[in-house]
């Protein structure tokens, strides 16, 4: 057991030297009105695990991170964001620089279409709120991103994770997704460890056991650096 | 500075000393699927406050809790839950031991009226929900307490706040309500701080400045020990 955590650590020593890391991470907050929003149970820690391991394999990381309860890893950038349009906004914005772009963030794919100014009374026995659709921010970095930049994305799903994963990476010009299912002990949100399966083009790369997040992001950080080297 | 700080500090000496406080804190998540919710911005500082200071005063403490990020005080006895449903079982349950209630949880007060069980896929441009009342967990224990038990609750308002907080007093059969006006820089969600009115059915008791949320809670601890010994 020492030395499989040993290997771990060592898995992605030095593999972002010289790389400049774009991550995001947790979950987006829509308002509905000046008290209440829609979000989803993203902690962060998977986000928060891959920056601290992009930083220990030698990158310089720029984390963008919705509201969590964490400290940002050490000798990494933090950027704060609430909604789904300034998380796009900060990554647009940072895009250009970046070697790699992780978005580990749950970002929200629905937002009230109406956001009330003051607080709703609660008077009518149901009330219908309409949504609409945010911005999709890795299709929009898919398209922006040049051929030296390597994009990674995240798929937490509940059923059939690997038709999902695939048309997900397809649809959104990713170079790897990482997915999981959410809906196993063990694995995605609010979770210290994860269950993950990577997969590229060419289909299923790896797939790791149940692991802290901090292992499964140095494994995940190895093929990045693997991936940037073939670039 | 320090006279007032000591003066404050023991303010509640000792007023609940043989007391049982019911305290409910932080927000309710009201799930749409298994990773989106609907919630408030409630960080349970003011209700974990209240728990501290009746704990300080002597009481024995039971803090029922939506999900925030922060420790139960010393010696207060929390129960955890998510959904307002959760929040209303519990309270009810334990509801016939108190000497007081502190409704300080900042209850949901719609939540998706169905809850899909699979996750939901991105799809149409705009989607509908209907939210529907969740149960009135003040009304419900309004109506139950006996008239030898106080019960304290708690409004959260951007407008009119004594016209709103003495009709919610009234409809909710409630013996002292706090109002903050939450649009207030240093009044309610996620800060330190808060700037309330206390109300009776006779009006108002006391506006205090702004002040840590556990002075805020101590003044709010002295007071009720104050009615529970005329009661």
């Amino acid at each position: 057991e020492i030395v499989s955590w040993v290997e771990n650590f060592f898995a992605a020593r030095g593999a972002l030297v010289g790389k400049k890391a774009l991550i995001t991470a947790g979950p987006t907050v829509e308002p509905l009105d000046p008290v209440r929003f829609f979000s989803n149970y993203s902690s962060g820690k998977m986000g928060y695990a891959l920056a601290a391991a992009a930083r220990e394999a030698g990158a310089e990381v720029t984390l963008v991170s919705g509201p969590v309860s964490l400290d940002a890893p050490a000798g990494v950038t933090r950027i704060e964001v609430k909604s789904a349009e300034e998380m796009k906004n900060t990554v647009l914005v940072h895009l250009p620089d970046a070697d790699v772009i992780i978005k580990a963030a749950a970002v929200a794919d629905y937002r009230p279409k109406h956001v009330f100014k003051q607080k709703m009374k609660k008077s009518a026995d149901e009330l219908t709120i309409v949504l609409e659709k945010t911005e999709d921010i890795a299709l929009e970095v898919g398209r922006r991103k040049r051929p030296d930049q390597l994009l990674v994305g995240f798929a937490a799903e509940t059923e059939e994770m690997e038709r999902h994963a695939l048309s997900k990476l397809e649809r959104k010009g990713m170079d790897l997704i990482v997915a999981n299912d959410v809906s196993k002990p063990g694995a995605g949100f609010g979770s210290d460890t994860n269950i993950v399966s990577v997969y590229d083009r060419e289909g299923l790369v790896i797939s790791l056991p149940r692991m802290n997040k901090i292992e499964v992001a140095r494994q995940i950080i190895a093929l990045i650096g693997e991936r940037l080297d073939e670039h």
